[in-house]
């Protein structure tokens, strides 16, 4: 208690500091230091500034020049001693840390580069970037007005606006970070509405339960099933016809199965624009099917939900107003940037809060100044929820509802330009014709055309896509992922999505395809 | 077709550009156009930095320096309208979208202001958020090496410096965006050790399971039994002391309780900081009632895991080595930023992934050309995961396990000093001693003092704790939380964590709340 005194009256005295204001560090009792050297705001800002040029040099800059590579690739082994990522006692020199930044940046695959097609997102938006870091700048969580004021209103603004597009009128929903919780969501909502005695009681209060999604649906559905207490073997999927699309009379054939086999089914959920395919389940029909049934119908659209923006091609998600509840990642095609996915909900009797609900006083004080409802945390199943929807809004402010449009149709587009210069090539064969812009395909080298009933001609197919792969890394010259499904050897996966690219890319893509595998 | 052609060749002859080079818009059969106006690089950059010095400016300086407002509050009504957050068919100008960045960062509140005590978390480190920036621009996902090979690497060191700092040599881990859902993966991996056919079968194919907590423990448990398809009322509760600490003793009783009422039990959260009071729970104790029992032990240490870092202080923690799981947000003391939490775990036998994973064939092909161990994205639950370890990492890298101990034990001497100080002050009552950062306190205004014999005394004090909070809210003095516990009214959580204050905050807190208490 002395020395903390003394320090104290020091300080009043001033003589706590350094003839320059600097506070000089005084013993405490515990050999701990009062006013001990404060973090300096301006060095901390030269250094982010400093590292905000390099961002833009080799991250941003490069990062989208076509000129320059899609991946630095190292193998493993060599990038861990590149790297030096131990952590130590001491810290490092500024400089030392601006050369991080930078190894960071070099050896990153460029999402954003215009010849990045190897996952459901790319390309960069700007508006986007902007409200991204001014979203970890601010550095705050999405569950009180009180810290979060900005952000609750735009939230409930945003949403609203999504919901629209979905084609109602009220509802609710909730950002959260990635579309497989989303996906939860809805099999927590659904299986609470039907038996809302599972929130106390478990699900030993209930029959078995029972899930359907379509054998090309998400293997989130999966994923979650068994994290959520109802068990994969209780998923059942439904058959596709040959574009991908669940079959409504199967689902309605399955849901009969389960029923018969002592499972209570009581959530479909369809995929507007699956994972490998994009396909589109036809919603209508399944609707009905889930109306007959007296299920729950979610429909997966993180990947296709984007398309509800084009006058043009939303059709393809026609029913979707009649589903119960919906994914949909901004992520992806709109260019948000990871992640940026939402539930959305039809229901108005604020069944997300009953459901989720947990009350912590610490948070949700019900004696506060102003409108509680506004405290919209305990909707969500985690507590602290980074702030998603700043950067979707102030790119949406940038471009208009009339901007989102024309970049899905763009896609499109492109897409349908990129199938037909294909089929003027000789080596190229597409699984199916696309309904979204996954355009499917083998490469048949020339060594294989011609040689479809030879015995190992699958076996030697299924290795030209990893090979062309490892090839394309290793140059980094462009990036495409493959895989196989069910009966159909490996084939790429090409995503037409970011309006990054013009007919250049497409055409790059087609020719490098081609010199890749032209010897295998 | 013919149009499709006709603009290819268009283009190689040099037609289909402007004279200056910019692609001329040429129709497609379909009316889009192919080679439409490509985004602007330099314009989106040119935002991006006009938006980075307002960010600066704004949310960085003014948001950190003292004489300047914690939050700028306005009722939502008033807020709405200054934001005029509605999205319209149309873009706006460059101008306006700066003037949206300046609106939303003077309307949020500055949680990297020093006298910004409400949640916990505070505070900013520059390193971590240039990070952060450099995160969100890179925007990959962290499944597969092939898209995340930095990060996947570096997810390995951070995760194993942790492990080690809980004291395991080996053993395996997840970054996970909140504490939340990180406790959640402690829930199904130890459901899933103790009962793997749950994974298929679900919970029918087992008996009524339990899960122990304290009574101040985290809702997150709560929440979670919930989600899971456990229970609400499958969790059982178990007493505290007077601090708050759980009673091994009691967890003990209450393990028989659930067994004698048919249930098996199966996890134990312990806590280590509790939300409210920050208490520690007695972690070699309750490992030896799990041992007794043959019990997960799970510790949820979000908020205090980050005292393993001090050697002086770190014995809050012992026995969290015997451990089974441990959850901790790096987010909150160690001022990482949202979000930054880790699901640590002991196990070296793959059970995480052998828990999660649903082999999806598009992102974890089994033929890629290297080590697809690498993959570690089907050990999560979702499947797009957003790169959390560069903030942590390389603001490591800058202050070193020095410099982060150093935070730490800064923390507890200014509360130790703060505590101190309070106590030669008339209006002031702990509701405890603090064990840790947070200071739980009443302030007893003048009128109330001596008076505590009185009838209507609680209800009197219940009301000065949301007084004072709505005057300081809309003074934007300053934000410290309250909330009522148990018996207690409520009473004022005060939480020491950012490195960024000094004796002169501690002070100014105290003053503070006497000025804006003293005519209530």
């Amino acid at each position: 208690m002395d020395a903390a005194e003394a320090t104290l009256s020091e300080l009043m005295q001033g003589t706590g500091y350094r003839e320059d204001g600097v506070p000089v560090p005084v013993a405490l009792q515990n050999g701990q230091h009062l006013n001990g050297p404060l973090p300096d705001h301006a060095e901390g800002q030269h250094f982010l500034k400093e590292a905000f040029r390099i961002i833009l040099e080799e991250a941003l800059c490069q990062g989208t020049d076509t000129k320059e590579k899609v991946c630095e690739w190292r193998d493993p082994e060599e990038l861990r001693a590149i790297l030096d990522l131990e952590l130590r006692d001491g810290g490092e020199s500024h400089d030392q840390l601006l050369r991080r930044v930078r190894d960071v940046a070099k050896y990153s695959v460029k999402t954003s580069h215009p010849l990045f097609f190897n996952q459901l997102f790319a390309g960069v938006d700007y508006h986007a970037l902007a409200g991204r870091f001014l979203t970890e700048t601010l550095n705050t969580s999405q569950y009180t007005y009180e810290v979060a004021p900005v952000f609750v209103l735009m939230e409930e603004v945003v949403l609203s606006q999504l919901r629209s597009l979905v084609g109602w009128e009220a509802g609710d929903g909730i950002f959260y970070p990635g579309g497989s919780v989303s996906n939860m969501y809805a099999i927590n909502l659904a299986r609470y509405r039907a038996f809302p005695q599972v929130k106390l009681r478990g699900p030993w209060a209930v029959p078995r339960l029972a899930v359907f999604t379509s054998q090309e649906g998400h293997y989130s559905i999966r994923k979650a099933a068994s994290f959520q207490g109802i068990g994969l073997g209780n998923v059942f999927m439904v058959n596709v016809d040959e574009r991908g699309r669940m079959i409504p009379e199967d689902l309605d054939l399955r849901i009969e199965l389960a029923k018969m086999q002592g499972a209570v089914p009581f959530l479909v959920s369809a995929t507007s624009g699956t994972t490998i395919q994009g396909s589109f389940d036809p919603l209508d029909r399944i609707a009905s099917v889930c109306e007959k049934h007296g299920l729950w119908m979610h429909v997966d659209a993180a990947w296709g939900g984007s398309v509800l923006l084009s006058k043009k091609h939303r059709h393809l998600l026609n029913g979707i107003e009649r589903a119960d509840s919906v994914t949909w990642n901004p992520h992806k095609m709109l260019l948000t940037g990871l992640q940026c996915s939402v539930f959305l909900l039809k229901d108005t009797t604020n069944l997300l809060k009953r459901c989720h609900c947990a009350n912590a006083t610490y948070l949700f004080q019900q004696d506060k100044f102003y409108d509680v409802s506004l405290d919209t945390g305990d909707k969500s199943v985690q507590c602290g929820r980074k702030v998603d929807c700043l950067k979707l809004w102030l790119m949406w402010k940038a471009v208009g509802t009339q901007g989102l449009e024309e970049r899905v149709d763009k896609a499109f587009t492109y897409t349908r330009y990129l199938v037909e210069e294909m089929k003027k090539r000789e080596g190229f064969r597409l699984v199916n014709e696309p309904q979204f812009v996954n355009v499917c395909l083998w490469f048949i080298p020339p060594s294989l055309r011609g040689m479809e009933d030879s015995e190992d001609y699958r076996e030697k197919l299924s290795k030209v896509a990893p090979n062309i792969k490892e090839r394309m890394m290793r140059k980094g010259s462009m990036m495409v992922g493959y895989q196989p499904q069910k009966g159909r050897v490996n084939f790429f996966r090409m995503v037409v999505l970011s309006p990054q690219i013009s007919q250049e890319e497409m055409d790059f893509f087609l020719d490098e395809i081609e010199r890749l595998g032209r010897d295998l």
